[in-house]
């Protein structure tokens, strides 16, 4: 028996006939949607769409889905992606020093909370390498300079499609990738700022706020783009601090943040909840 | 020129086809979607939708959609209803002695920010009398006691009717409605509980609140039925609190909370973005 | 009979027996102290009091405690200030156009939610005019251009001396002020901006968020100072939006977040709980 | 070098000279306050207090500091104790079958966020023992049922004595301790509850939280008292929720919570921030 679910991802321009013409697709087909969620952006007039139906009583075979839709979806000019339910990703962990994120994501993926296989764990350090194969995993070491940064992505790419993986977390990875490297994995790699962007982007945020005097910090997750820290927001929260808190003390506030703030993100992005336009994103929650 | 939208909110036993059907109704008769949104919900095995199209190029008269639509509705067995979005609802305030609510919702009035007129101020005292006339509202006195309930009740529905009321805000009315009197308004009266319900419901959350030594307080919108303070829940918004903070300035930070929960209510329904299901509601945010 | 009580907030180099001799002094003297707090900011070996007692049985009259404690300030290079909780501020509201706040204060007064009196309405602009006398408020009108401010300000700061202002209020005051204007009321003009501070200082706060697709909006009322949008936060606080949220939208959220963080950071400067150190604030809550 | 600092809780009828006495003996024998805060309960009249001070430089050796201060605590009739900051309390955690609270209190003293160790494991089922042994932890199995729970907590208690347990943590402990257990342990055992109390006390709160359809769910960290659900509350936390989400997602959602709040208990109670009076707590953050 077929449990899992079809979900497709679709935007394009804004027209008549776009809900009743996917959602007649899924029903002719005899597909019984279990959720759809729908967004118009007025001022981009631009529609954006999540639907996910079940493939038992589906007529079209999973493999075959993408090559029926796709007259469709060429008549309404849409960009589209059609995800399974049951399709396991895979994700490769980038960390450097930082442990919190690390533990809380690999932790999330023992408990069941994300939907993910985690094969493989690169760090620019060796600080963490026995940690992670305690946990089982495996680890890989790219020291990285700024010197041989192309030429060392080029092995780490050649790793990552050797485990087939989907998505990259940068679990606090303190490295700049190159635009090269990015653009490979467009909308696949999301990082944990630690601070609430765009305020005190780059390096040191808890310092930062702690020197303006700020009275909330936060945490926000997004999409690395070749503008660092600018890359589409996917998630954000805060916490309260005062003038009691120490830098010390804000970092430890803020840590709390971060894992949250992450696994929130990861999980909208394996659930397959998020459109990205231009600099946005589109969370379909 | 026709600006407006029409808004379908409908329920119904979830089964297939139901998007695609709804929507095709709209796309077949020239509609253009803005804003669709369903949820289905599994234990329940039903099915809710909010959708709105524009009136403009909708091939049919929106006197007439009612009956153009029914034969769907009644072929999948659904609850139904159709709003316009140029229609100005007309509400009318319940109020007793605090003031807090009344001016809030008075003032976001004035200022645009709710699509409705208030044409009735209602109170079972004198003491806003004076003040609800400064603001230019015709203020009605029903100084009710247990005997005479049912009575008043009956000259306050009759003032009701005759002002066209569609909903009714209790905005701290300190006392309790008739069953008879609710049903006649089912779904159409919004109360505010001054608490985090269902915790501490009744007449002295603040002091309750201080008494069990909670760390956060909070306020609670909802419909109101006949077991006082137990109908759907539309919103609800929590504020931290600390030993600090006696009774008095519990209240104080309290009655923040209570005006955006109350407004956050009023809007969402005014929005007919509400659906009640049961005891529940599902609100289309 | 007396029921007031003394305020005392001093900031010193931190240094023993500051504690100790501050709270002898006022015992010595037959206070009885009803609120103390304190912080000691280690990177900066500083040392900041508020400590409160009350009038009735103290020694000392009223007008000479400042003499009275003056040699041990001398001693430990404290910077002070004494208040009285019976004193009742005079407060200046600036505002422009946006009536939100300037409802919100008035009502609050009007209410008892803020121990303070409204003497003096000041505006840039005209259209709020009818508005305030409608409140019962004095309104003056200064259309001020770059050309005439300094001119301008100095009538205005006649009328402040007339009326004897303790605080000045810019209540979506769209006016930049002189620095030697500034000067003169050295943290005792409180602003509010509409984002959260430091993200998306300048003009359109909420535009910009729209654009950068933050998850969280905000406010932050701060002292204001030569630089803009830089002086001490008091306070801020958050609000959560989505894809589903238009400029409109934000602006309308954001509305009741500029409301709450003013009068929260005006009620704090009230009630003497703020001292300025530098750039930040030591809020004692 | 003596790095360490003596803190001081205490609580009393409130009366004029406490802070004055209390500091005055601190300075007297040479002690730097670091931190003082105190708090006046005016409904109950009683003073309650929180002082730290560098024992460098202090003249009282740290044994005999109780001795030297009986008499002012007697004259003022204080309940009081001292704690020193560089002491590691040891915590027993009681775990059932859920893992997230074990495994983030865990990981927290890994990463050196909790001043504590935690040399003990204590469990009603086996399904953790690995994972337990797994961290290194000493596990042992008390399979209690309803007969012989006193007999068993005997031992435990023999066990904890042992260990020279400070602090028991209810890591989502699924047993009701005996009132004779609970008594042996005043004010050292603290729970988390999985709903914002006193919302939705007993056994299914996450089901409860879906069946009334709130809007915002909970955590609740409180000491244990025999009555169940009822003792003082320590911290709380909220996150919203929607009609979208099933009891599946709330339970998530919650998980969230439930680690933060309980490690926030935690941590307060380690660093001896807290203070009980009654069914309250007076936490100086």
């Amino acid at each position: 028996m077929n449990q899992a679910n079809a979900i497709l991802l679709l935007s394009c321009p804004d027209q008549k006939g776009l809900v009743a013409n996917v959602s007649d697709f899924i029903f002719r087909h005899g597909g019984n949607i279990v959720h759809a969620d729908q967004h118009t952006s007025l001022p981009e007039k631009m529609f954006f769409m999540r639907i996910e139906w079940e493939l038992e009583g589906f007529a079209i075979p999973r493999q075959e889905i993408d090559a029926a839709f796709r007259p469709l979806a060429d008549r309404f000019q849409m960009k589209w992606e059609i995800h399974f339910s049951d399709y396991i990703p895979r994700i490769a962990l980038f960390i450097s020093r930082h442990v919190h994120c690390f533990y809380d994501l690999i932790l999330r993926q023992r408990m069941g909370e994300l939907n993910a296989e985690i094969p493989l764990v690169i760090s620019n350090h060796l600080d963490l390498k026995s940690l992670a194969e305690e946990f089982g995993l495996s680890f890989y070491h790219f020291p990285i300079t700024s010197k041989d940064k192309t030429q060392q992505e080029r092995q780490e790419i050649e790793l990552l499609n050797q485990h087939g993986i989907d998505l990259i977390i940068l679990a606090r990875y303190m490295q700049i990738l190159t635009p090269s490297f990015i653009a490979r994995y467009c909308n696949r790699i999301i990082n944990i700022h630690h601070s609430f962007l765009p305020a005190f982007a780059g390096g040191k945020p808890y310092q930062q706020a702690y020197d303006r005097g700020v009275k909330i910090i936060g945490a926000t997750s997004h999409y690395v783009t070749a503008q660092l820290d600018e890359g589409p927001i996917i998630a954000q929260d805060v916490i309260k601090i005062s003038h009691r808190d120490s830098v010390q003390e804000i970092i430890l506030k803020g840590k709390d943040m971060e894992r949250i703030v992450l696994a929130r993100a990861v999980k909208l992005h394996l659930e397959n909840r998020i459109l990205v336009f231009g600099s946005k994103t589109i969370v379909f929650e």
